[in-house]
């Protein structure tokens, strides 16, 4: 099915993005920059080089199907070509090309009709919710689960906007793209699990939920001289305790089933010689279990007043969304575990800490989302890696999967087509 | 001395220079900045105005001079228009305007050559130290403590160069002024004592120190989701114990002897979804006490050890500049008394927590300093507030010490006008 060729093309295609905002031997490439810009291009022309439609949507998804849409029935895979600052090479990147190389290896069944619908590649925007938040911003707003404008509307930490970030490299397009009748995903699995337990494949039957929350700390601006200390309230001491305790809330949860962190934080005044008279924080709190993330929530209400009452700051929660915990298209398992195992693969069935978008999809149309081995479980760092093998792996499995999702569909009722959740 | 058109005058100049980057009733007028620029067109207005000669050198010091310099002795008087991110009007804007206005009423007696010199005002450059760090820059350009172009080679968080922000504004010139025969700077206090007691003058007879200190913090960079917690080294959670210790310093210090502050710090990457690789903290450690400072930055080494020990993470000094604890020339406080009483006002001595250009021209010439009341202490905030009738007190006060200084001069030989320290 996969030739030497296909093989040989998928690590030549990932060298050449690879190098596109490279970094410190990892990626450096933020939604809306100059780097985002080339490596869209870059995916603009594979498509073209293939004579597949392109098409962009209004919130710069960027999309190559074989044939036209509205044909026939279609089957999405993608994955997204954004990075984290100082980033590594396999995140997102890894399931654009394992797509890009898919659509090439079974284009002669689709063409033919073989395989008896159309097949896209797409490149969400903004997945990493890096610069711009939320993540899975593009995935969102294909879904419906975001308004358009909402999303062009948010800003980076200086106030340009995605919109404006967008048009500077000419993501931006008009076409509407109608939702497919399937989406599949392969990532790397940035944890160590798989390498750990010496298995391929990682097949995804449903996702951590995670409540991402902006905390505001006030205090009072002062000089950092002649103030007396005691009274001064420093809403950078503040926040030093919440970060101190939001950890804390994460190591006492039993099993790791917990994880809390402080990623980001908004100084104001930033100045060596004043007291912070603000500082916003974005703290994230992730679980597999629902009631965990509730408990979690209301701990973080007291762990707030109790700062509160010993600095004199004033701390609230301003903004939150929540992930719920969710399961993936039940039927998506099944078909990953004849892929991997059609390919002589193993494969164990996990949960996903990250989110993806093919959770957004998955709300939507019936999703798969795999995953291959990250060495030491390293990423959003550039040590990230994956090695050729499991790359290799990702391609087959991702052509042995549509194959087998199509025999699915040729077999099965409409209603079956449905996501579980 | 000073006419009532004199103090209404003063009062105007002062709303004047207030309305310049004025923020929620305070100041936002960072170094380099259009506002900054706008303020020293003012300030050179009122200079050419007088007829005064306007000088200004490398560094962007703005110079106003009766008598065009080299004629005469000089006696320079000033302070700085630059203001903190949010801070307030009182801060440098008072010690300007007031040395402008006492120049107005000295000036006849400049002209005539009752009084012997020359008299010079002076705005200085980037004492904030807010967006350029170091503070103080201008006056320690002045007097040789920073070579020129290692000033104007400082960056703000964004890359742009002092060079480049001042040019930017037309701030730069050629002059070389020579350095004064002594310098008078009022500023407000920014701290509550003067307000608590009921006097109206601060006798400025010494500084404390400050230790500045910038605390690199390295962790590992990784996704804030899979990665289990143990596993995570997290430079911000590490800074987080940086800055609580800190604070613990100062509370733990007797007497309130010892003030400790981190006010700024640098995350990278600082994305929501990783965990920080590297944040720089802007610690500082200020004391009357020199034994305090050295035990101070001995028991800084042991936190950063004992936070390396606990979070894994590595923390290092990567640079510090001490101010040392200073001694103001031993006659200005005895002048300044002499001013004070003859103002019929009340006085007392004390030293200054705070950092001032007085201190750094303090090691060239004789240099006075002397504070008004700041209400509630408040300061580096938009609450900071002096009233009134205290603007009007500093200067009566300043131009009766010009005119003692003059005296002192005119009956002193050549080796009293050395500084003590």
């Amino acid at each position: 099915m996969v030739s030497a060729d296909d093989r040989d093309g998928l690590l030549r295609t990932f060298s050449a993005f690879s190098e596109i905002g490279a970094k410190n031997g990892g990626l450096h490439r933020l939604t809306g920059t100059p780097a985002d810009g080339a490596a869209r291009s870059l995916l603009t022309s594979s498509f073209r080089e293939r004579g597949y439609t392109v098409a962009r949507d209004a919130v710069g998804n960027l999309f190559g199907l074989v044939f036209p849409p509205g044909e026939r029935p279609t089957i999405l895979l993608g994955s997204h070509l954004d990075s984290q600052p100082d980033g590594g090479r396999f995140d997102g990147q890894t399931g654009v090309v394992i797509a890009l190389w898919a659509a090439r290896v079974l284009e002669p069944k689709i063409r033919s009709g073989e395989l008896p619908f159309n097949l896209g590649v797409v490149n969400w925007t903004n997945e990493e919710g890096a610069r711009f938040q939320p993540s899975v911003l593009g995935s969102s707003v294909f879904t419906g689960r975001i308004p358009v404008q909402a999303a062009l509307g948010a800003t980076d930490s200086r106030g340009t906007t995605l919109g404006e970030s967008l048009a500077g490299i000419d993501a931006l397009g008009t076409d509407e793209v109608p939702l497919p009748s399937a989406y599949l995903e392969v990532h790397v699995e940035q944890g160590g699990v798989l390498e750990r337990e010496g298995v391929d494949i990682g097949v995804v039957e449903g996702a951590w939920g995670a409540l991402k929350l902006d905390v505001q700390v006030i205090g009072l601006q002062t000089h950092t001289g002649p103030t007396p200390m005691a009274e001064r309230v420093d809403a950078l001491y503040a926040t030093a305790l919440l970060v101190t305790a939001v950890r804390q809330m994460g190591l006492d949860q039993p099993g790791g089933r917990l994880h809390t962190t402080v990623g980001s934080l908004r100084i104001t005044p930033d100045s060596p010689n004043c007291t912070p008279s603000e500082v916003r924080s974005k703290v994230e709190l992730r679980s597999d279990d629902p009631t965990i993330l509730t408990a979690s929530r209301t701990e973080l209400e007291a762990v707030l007043e109790e700062i509160g009452r010993v600095t004199g700051a004033s701390l609230e929660v301003s903004a939150e969304s929540l992930r719920e915990t969710t399961r993936m298209w039940p039927q998506g398992p099944e078909i990953l575990e004849r892929a991997a195992t059609g390919c002589q693969l193993s494969s164990r069935r996990m949960k996903t800490v990250a989110g993806h978008d093919a959770l957004v999809m998955n709300t939507a149309v019936p999703s798969v989302l795999f995953f291959l081995p990250s060495v030491g479980g390293q990423t959003h760092n550039c040590r990230e890696m994956t090695q050729e093998k499991d790359l290799l792996n990702g391609l087959s499995v991702m052509v042995k999967a549509v194959e087998t999702l199509g025999e699915t569909y040729a077999s099965s009722p409409e209603g079956d087509k449905n996501p579980a959740s």
